[in-house]
């Protein structure tokens, strides 16, 4: 009790050192700050929520967590799939959601510095209006921030081409467990002085320091893409495909899967007019300028059929091809219209998905649980997705026996336990498994070495 | 005496440690090894040298100088620049130069493992003949290894297209400051399982850790590439072309730049026959493929003629080009034939290039110093060469003024005191004036957290 009255009597200190309204304690207001996506990941109650303005405030929350021993969780949009950003019981939230502003484009550096709550599809409509392009694109994109995707070092759809966040993050500003606020990386095009803290920092899920400013390398814009469709059979075969085409030498710009399920509830909920009969389909797009960008899509689409599609073809109705990647976007608000999704992540070898595929279907009809695949399939990493009807406990029980059998047999065939959504709280477990008891150390000692007091985000990617 | 004497002791059970001839303690033997291209910077006489041939005995030597409180210097080919593989009075040396196995080319996961001692080259040439591209291309590539490249985040020619080693380094087998054999990273093409520890290794110059195997990412056989050369009557007017290039969206894939002194340097030595009449070169590269490559070597024609090159042509002579490219590489050594050579590695935002060239003229003659400039101009990664005649101190002296004063320049335009060449000894006082010293106690903290013993390649990076 006494304990609860010291931290109450704090909270009031916390609100006199920020300006009005950037501290919020109302019940009703810190509810929406529980938890991420992660909807079956266990959360506690904020004691506060802080929507700092500035870099200089998000030092004060850190100084103050500091002085209280108060655990404080830096949160984006919310968009996490992993419990990274759920809050830990009488901590202090702290979303970055006002900090906005892109304060810079530069195209002849090709770089741009963002503030952290940027939403991702905001800065990449900015930059091509300049001619530009920012490549990392999470299916998230319309909702999560630059933030948010540099925590977690997000992947999407094109980075089995052009990499992930963490390829082009050049430089941070970060409030760091002491509550300095320092510049880490350099905004050049190489830079080796001194250790890669920038890119020890993205990825780091908010336990190593807040970020409160991004610099991000850009690209020209591309010549456009030519999209490629499969349809097979089985999740198998899809599989096939995908190995096929990478033993092709291609690099499409992208290269997705959806089952059956994932087809059906996004038509169901909003009426695309895809019809494939069939088991699952591949969405492939290839980019490469004029005439070689025309050969890889009939490569590709060689490697579809050569692997048993029961269509394939090149689409050059744009509206069409683009409701086919729309679906892949809606692909997992729409099953969780269904009921309550566990989401896996589990990234591996790419001559692995069909095997891997074909062990997912196994687990699921073990274990009767609903397995819905989405897949960047040409990077490895597949997206099972456990739907359980709402309010069946028995049938939660079953899904994470499953979800745990996927992650050993990830790691059996050579994978890890997460490609792009991060450890959070729902891979722990799984992170624990896959690293060696040394490398878990290493990994205790730069948190220690980063977050001496112990306040940021503690017991989110090790316990 | 007594300290010689039991440090003498604990050389032979380091001896004794290890298979016969892994350990060399011969005077003449050690000499060797003293330092590396950076023969500006200090070096201390080393204990021994040990020529491990697996992870385990690197695991032993490590052991043997946490127990009798050695520094351990790692080592490559020693063609570093920065002083990073200087040894340190009474340390041991861990030289990887044995460990030279490709251990395995995957042409569908588009991965390679490799021991440390792999040469670049090397490994280049392995893939290729697979149809795969290796891309990181420093001018050591003859000589310098994948280990020492990992320990350096080396950079090259490349680079401003393709990125640095550290883009394709997927995982690492790494000796920890422990003595724990540990592997960081995932083989897959996308993992976020814990911290990017693999990265915090790459570029940290055998500080972290060292390095006992390299799992690289690799790249699909590329478009042939068109050259396009333009002479250009000074330096700055060269400098306003590669801004020029950046600004017309062009990403070249090579944009080298090489000063009269330079040229005159190697056809001297080499007779590759030359011939330009003018103050600097640059030598372009692009690889779009088809039309579009063609387009791009046109643009960037236009660029080096609207930037007033007295010459500027795409040149369609395979041997003519590659003549041109094989001076660029031989430019450092053909310089040190003259003196000892204090080579910069400044990088700068590419706008700054013009004005960055300008500033380092004005410094080598308000020092009276031949200052000799190649470029990775692209990415605003300047190398000046400072040259000396042998055995003049006085010239030295003014060079280590001129070399101090340019790292001042490049700060003050935004730029980084090393792009590519590392921090070592010879950059540590730029380094200090680069980071804020919050900074510098974070690099101390991680260093501190992988290195618990202080043993591992002490006073290098950071004192």
């Amino acid at each position: 009790m006494t304990q609860a009255v010291s931290v109450r009597t704090a909270a009031d200190s916390l609100i006199a050192a920020l300006p009005d309204g950037v501290v919020l304690t109302a019940a009703e207001s810190i509810e929406r700050y529980r938890h991420d996506e992660a909807e079956w990941a266990p959360s506690g109650r904020p004691l506060a929520v802080v929507r700092p303005a500035t870099a200089d405030q998000v030092a004060t929350v850190v100084r103050w967590c500091i002085e209280h021993d108060v655990p404080l969780v830096p949160r984006g949009a919310g968009t996490g799939l992993s419990g990274g950003a759920n809050a830990i019981e009488g901590c202090v939230v702290v979303s970055l959601e006002r900090m906005t502003t892109i304060v810079r484009i530069d195209p002849v550096e090709r770089l741009a510095v963002v503030q952290p709550g940027v939403v991702n599809d905001h800065l990449r409509a900015a930059v091509a209006e300049q001619g530009l392009w920012y490549p990392p694109d999470p299916a998230s994109s319309p909702w999560s921030t630059i933030g948010g995707n540099v925590a977690t070092n997000a992947g999407g759809v094109c980075c089995v081409k052009y990499g992930v966040t963490g390829d082009y993050v050049l430089a941070l500003e970060v409030v760091t467990g002491s509550g300095d606020v320092v510049r880490l990386g350099t905004p050049t095009a190489k830079g080796v002085a001194g250790y890669d803290l920038a890119g020890l920092l993205t990825g780091s899920e908010g336990t190593l320091g807040v970020v409160t400013e991004v610099t991000v390398r850009l690209r020209p814009a591309r010549a456009p893409e030519h999209t490629v469709v499969g349809f097979f059979g089985s999740l198998v075969a899809a599989g096939e495909a995908v190995a096929a085409v990478a033993r092709s030498g291609v690099v499409p710009s992208a290269l997705e899967l959806l089952d059956r399920y994932c087809l059906d509830a996004v038509n169901e909920w909003k009426q695309l007019g895809i019809e494939a009969d069939c088991e699952a389909i591949l969405l492939a797009r290839v980019d490469a300028p004029g005439d070689a960008g025309v050969q890889e899509a009939a490569r590709v689409q060689g490697c579809f059929e050569q692997a048993g599609a029961s269509y394939a073809a090149r689409s050059d109705d744009e509206a069409e091809s683009d409701a086919m990647f729309a679906a892949r976007r809606l692909a997992y608000p729409a099953l969780e219209r269904l009921g309550p999704v566990l989401t896996e992540d589990v990234c591996v070898p790419v001559t692995q998905v069909p095997h891997m595929l074909a062990r997912i279907q196994a687990i699921g009809a073990e274990h009767d649980v609903l397995v819905a695949n989405i897949a960047h399939a040409a990077d490895g990493n597949l997206h099972p997705l456990l739907v359980t009807p709402p309010g069946d406990e028995a049938a939660r029980s079953r899904a994470q026996a499953a979800f745990a059998e996927i992650i050993t047999a990830a790691l059996d065939c050579g994978g890890t336990v997460t490609g792009e959504h991060g450890v959070g709280l729902l891979k722990r477990d799984g992170l624990a498994a896959e690293i060696s008891p040394a490398v878990a150390d290493l990994h205790r000692a730069v948190r220690r070495a980063l977050d001496p007091h112990g306040i940021l985000n503690p017991g989110k990617v090790i316990a």
